[in-house]
């Protein structure tokens, strides 16, 4: 049977730039009690713009979690109780130097159920004018564009590892393909 | 230009239970000093387990950072330098009680790459024979089935929320139909 976890305490264990961790403590439905680690994240945006020729975006940055460089999506992170579409817009002007003409919700994902609160929004930005980027101080990427086609190729081969960015080539592509 | 990312210094801020939270000086190849705050985990597995009939099979669980329960397919924690097949194995025997017959790679999934180091992979198991669940110590779940089809569509529709669940059962789909 699933138990539900009633919050006994709360402890701010770190309250850094990015991560913000607590550990509870919690009581299940049949009174066993035990500790929570989580932490509060803000929540992200991520959005695959296609071109008129069926080309999506990347931006290639280096991610110190894995040492290296990773392909991804253009996203970022949103301020606390920042509207996610708004955010999008934002992020995509300011990393591909894109603004777009119609701007598709396709769905959410939980990168990390068991201790994060992050929630990353997906957008499909089609009718792309470009202009500048705008990157943060700190922020270095390289803009990238690759076939739709080849993207999702791509993902099905496992050479695409971030999550955000499987998901939002796939729906994006089985979406496109639904609509020929 | 992406800027690679050097570590200066590297403080362990909190060694929990779940969250292993490190803070790093870091320098960037265009001499650029800041602070890197990043989890170092494990890594997981999670599994897309499809019977004859194509259901696929589903844990109900309370997830605390959402404050309730989500449909996910089995998945585990690696111990560090853990095989991943035989976590894999291991959890679908603990949480759904099935062994099977195949169990073939999926790829794999970076769920935070901003701060975390965690890899979840996926795997594909075919040919279930059921036994008794053996959970945790303070885990509980609901095994649940759906067809491959629904389940799919629900994903479509942002029912699933769930990164690794989303991910393998499309890779799954994708790859059944294929097949036909």
């Amino acid at each position: 049977m699933v138990q539900n976890e009633k919050q006994l305490d709360s402890q701010l264990i770190y309250d850094g730039k990015v991560v913000k961790l607590y550990k509870d403590e919690v009581e299940l439905d049949n009174g066993y009690k035990t500790g929570r680690e989580w932490i509060k994240h803000p929540g992200g945006v991520c959005i695959a713009a296609v071109d008129e020729d069926e080309n999506v975006y990347f931006v290639e940055q280096f991610r110190y979690p894995f040492h290296t460089a990773l392909m991804e999506i253009p996203a970022g992170k949103l301020e606390f109780g920042e509207n996610h579409r708004e955010c999008g817009i934002r992020e995509l002007k300011e990393e591909i130097g894109a603004e777009a003409e119609s701007f598709e919700y396709l769905g959410c994902l939980y990168p990390t159920v068991a201790y994060d609160t992050e929630v990353i929004h997906m957008y499909l930005a089609r009718g792309l004018s470009f202009g500048e980027q705008h990157l943060d101080e700190g922020e270095f990427l390289d803009v990238k564009k690759i076939p739709l086609e080849k993207a999702f190729e791509m993902v099905m081969n496992n050479e695409l590892p971030d999550s955000k960015t499987q998901l939002a080539i796939i729906k994006t592509y089985i979406k496109l393909k639904g609509e020929k």
